[in-house]
């Protein structure tokens, strides 16, 4: 590309819309290719407690990028001009744990001792699987992909604790082994299944009755595929009822400059 | 290691106690690290169609060395000295399709017109998931693995065809992950499993009567994993019939000079 044009890349084209409030919808589907992230975003006293969390639960916690000190909005590494006050077209205020406003643009609430962390996300690996010719139910099906809580406790860091969160996705036994060929490629965006099979060696009752997100069909040919997910640090949060903390809501994340296909080790 | 000295590694070691019929164990667990194969000889008038049998079935007939021409008994690619008349511990020799003798040695059948086909063999990825720590049933129980039918055609080459025979290993759902990552880098020796869970889905009725090998115990909190087999081609020799084949006796490999780590691709 030449950089003396105004040509500007699919992602900083839709970042500009939700700066500018002309964008209002989920981003899944938007800017194919880029990388879109989780955000949490907590007060300073927080901060070191919640970078351990995700270092010692890499694969529900993928940290991607963060900011440089306390109080600074800008993540250079993830795309030009990103401000995380204003490019998430729909953010989460949490105070003492509990959800108490969605809103478009948090710089009013933000202050010197915030710190953003953006996370991977699945997006990315569903990509990745999809252009690999499976199939992904939840986008087969139009609807949220199902989530469950587990039985598998992630690392504690400080006061920060969770059960895994994990994401479902069934397919047959084949496209199984290849989804794990191919995820194992993209840790920075939650990695390879960390499950598959019986639910309930994970703690979970009933397959059919998701805890967050929506039911998907099971074919009896198919096999559950659990993926490690991006709400097990939120339920982390929510546990440790923080006086304020600022998330994306569900499915509206940041879009970034970075390519999906960078983030392979392979 | 110097060359000026006598010293020799460990494959040519025991290559050299089986020439001069000194060794008549299975080659189970001698000379750790290196590559064992499963051999099969035929007539030059079928090695074109078992060349792309093995071709269009990498799977469960993964080529690593054949008779550079028809009649030669050497295979320098494979280790010092391989003469494939009398560095296996233990052939079988079929007629018309049946097995009509054991014999440890082949000089006085071999002729001009014969064909060596060595094939990858398990025990390589068997190392590589022990090494990673994981269990491997078959060899905690010190049997035979177990191997199966199933309903998977092969891709036919000329009068050669075949349903896949696979061996199963069973594995929680955490470590069947892993051994498909850990499997996926050795394409040259089975690669990744081709199946996981029900095992009526490949067509095998009752995972507790094994068509070849032994009975395993699988706990209730396992899945079986199944990896294409190197009996595949010899149930396609069988069904064939071709007037004389050879193969190694099961469990009696050739003992290579490659090193299973010099297999990985990644």
């Amino acid at each position: 590309m030449n950089n003396t044009t105004m040509e500007i890349v699919e992602s900083e084209r839709i970042r500009r819309l939700i700066r500018r409030g002309e964008w209002s919808q989920a981003t899944s589907g938007a800017a194919p290719g880029y990388v879109q992230c989780n955000l949490a975003i907590l007060q300073s006293d927080w901060a070191a407690e919640f970078l351990r969390f995700c270092q010692l639960n890499p694969k529900p916690c993928p940290l991607i990028a963060m900011s440089e000190s306390p109080g600074d909005y800008l993540l250079p590494t993830l795309g030009k001009d990103i401000d995380i006050r204003f490019d998430v077209p729909r953010y989460r205020i949490w105070r003492d744990g509990e959800l108490v406003e969605e809103c478009e643009q948090i710089d009013t609430l933000w202050s010197n001792d915030m710190v953003a962390f953006l996370l991977g996300c699945s997006f990315s690996f569903e990509e990745a699987l999809l252009a690999d010719g499976l199939e992904i139910r939840n986008i087969t099906e139009a609807c949220n992909v199902p989530m469950y809580r587990t039985n598998m406790r992630c690392a504690k860091a400080g006061r920060l604790e969770a059960d895994m969160v994990v994401s479902m996705r069934p397919m047959k036994a084949e496209h199984a082994i290849r989804a794990i060929q191919i995820c194992t490629r993209f840790p920075s965006v939650h990695g390879a299944p960390v499950h598959l099979g019986d639910p309930a060696l994970i703690g979970i009752a009933d397959i059919n009755r998701p805890d967050y997100g929506d039911r998907v069909t099971i074919r009896a040919d198919e096999l559950p595929v659990f993926w490690a997910c991006g709400v097990t640090p939120q339920v982390a949060i929510e546990r440790a009822r923080p006086a304020l903390s600022i998330t994306h809501s569900p499915g509206y994340m940041l879009i970034s400059d970075l390519l999906n296909s960078n983030l392979a080790v392979l």
